[in-house]
């Protein structure tokens, strides 16, 4: 494969900008100031990659839609994803006190106000993307289409039932196929969901959304392979949080599976056919395909 | 107020068969058994009330819909409702063993499995209100409207605001005005919703909606009520669940606070008053009728 002549740094900055400032906005039009929604806003806030907002965004783009018809959608996915992290994080879960480089959110407030943040994110997820603008009448089916499909990435057929997994698996040994299972359903679900969203909401025909779940499914398990690589080899300061934690809790990974070699391999292989899913697209999809490429050589 | 002639039995039993009839069909539709739906399946199925979701049906046939128009719904306020109490009996929140007669979600199952069970039945509440049948694109906005009047009042905004306000009231003595407050978001929120949908979808007209808000506030705050009398007069055999624990917690109560011959008088007008905002409708609200009635005659 080719390395592609597209600055995804230009694409990405503007992007997150957008999406930051679409979420402050969320956040704050809604009441006064208080304990929960400080502990939702240092969550939300705390410097994530936005991933899933720019995949719902850039595939929106790809067939010919726009931002400003996504970004909701866009939030709230990170307000999904947010609000996973902080439940995983829990003592009860997977106990972590370091997110994105800060105290996780029940270290920085407390076990009952992170448990509520995470409730109330995923609960504002869903009021943002049913809440009625005077464009988005018409559209109604569509947005009740958007609001199925992620919740349906983020329950117990999906991220759910994949952090459920994860912990029955912790000092088991699995399968390279049922870890692969296990990431669809923890984190891939979502992405795919991102993807999806992005695509109905810009106008996409079934073919096109078809290639697009191709891609999505193909970064979705690259990106997961590339976090178990980083698990090993990462750097804690610049990723934010602790490395070497799977081995700690004999995690079953890629590397520990497959070999370092073989999952780096592996990842390559999948970015491969993500991209090949692309081919009929024209350049708007070039920054779906910078992502792509973005998630092997990422360091954090 | 002239007691109804009206048996509620014979309307609640068959109403909570079929919303319990229809929750076993949502949760076993879907996928293979497994430990998480376990545990969201021993919660909602421990033997509720259904008090939401009967106020539910009970405001569609007010104006002439009909509970198949509105059992989605009902479901789903279900499973919100259950969420929140998996939720606030955890060990972190109000520590509550003891829920509907049986060990609670994180007693019966483990902790981790209870935070996630109560995430996964919020979820699927959103997922289950925006299901596409054939009959639903039509209304695709009317559908909308009900997932955002839910998703509000169990946000930060209504519900989860209320229980952050409830944990923050223990040892604390608070003003009526505050407790009225902080009882509109914790359970209030959530009942009014549960009758506002089901009017909604019944096919009510603005001013009959503004009636049935009347309504719902009121029996909103005179259930809480009775559930505060209930904490100090009431057989914990009969209500599954432990008597006391506002005294024991330090927390401010409406007994406490006006005694406990204003509370149940207070009650009374309560249900007084939502009967009244009931004047202009006919039999078929006689339900709303009996219910309102049912609250201050409780015993669990």
């Amino acid at each position: 494969m080719t390395k592609l002549n597209f600055d995804l740094d230009s694409y990405l900055v503007p992007k997150r900008n957008q999406v930051d400032a679409a979420l402050q906005e969320l956040l704050k039009s809604t009441q006064n100031p208080s304990r929960i929604r400080d502990a939702m806003t240092y969550s939300l806030m705390a410097g994530g990659k936005r991933i899933r907002p720019v995949l719902c965004i850039a595939a929106a783009e790809a067939v010919g839609g726009h931002a400003e018809d996504v970004i909701k959608t866009a939030c709230a996915l990170e307000m999904v994803h947010t609000y996973s992290l902080i439940h995983d994080d829990l003592p009860a879960m997977d106990n972590d006190d370091l997110r994105r480089g800060k105290p996780t959110c029940h270290i920085a407030f407390d076990e009952a106000t992170a448990i509520l943040a995470g409730d109330a994110l995923l609960t504002l997820a869903f009021q943002v993307l049913s809440s009625i603008d005077s464009d988005l009448q018409d559209h109604a089916s569509k947005w009740l289409c958007v609001i199925h499909s992620i919740s349906l990435a983020a329950g117990y057929q999906g991220m759910i039932g994949g952090q459920m997994e994860d912990m029955a698996s912790e000092g088991i040994l699995l399968t390279l196929d049922n870890l692969k299972e296990m990431h669809a359903l923890k984190t891939g679900a979502l992405i795919n969901a991102s993807v999806y969203s992005g695509a109905m909401l810009g106008g996409a025909n079934s073919k096109q959304i078809k290639c697009l779940e191709q891609y999505a499914k193909n970064i979705g398990l690259a990106f997961q392979v590339v976090d178990d690589i980083l698990n090993v080899e990462g750097d804690p300061e610049v990723m934010g949080k602790a490395a070497g934690t799977d081995k700690i809790r004999r995690k079953s990974t890629y590397p520990s599976l497959m070999g370092m070699k073989q999952s780096k391999e592996f990842a390559k292989q999948l970015v491969n056919t993500a991209l090949q899913a692309l081919d009929n697209f024209d350049k708007r999809s070039d920054p779906l395909r910078a992502i792509a490429w973005y998630i092997i050589e990422r360091n954090r």
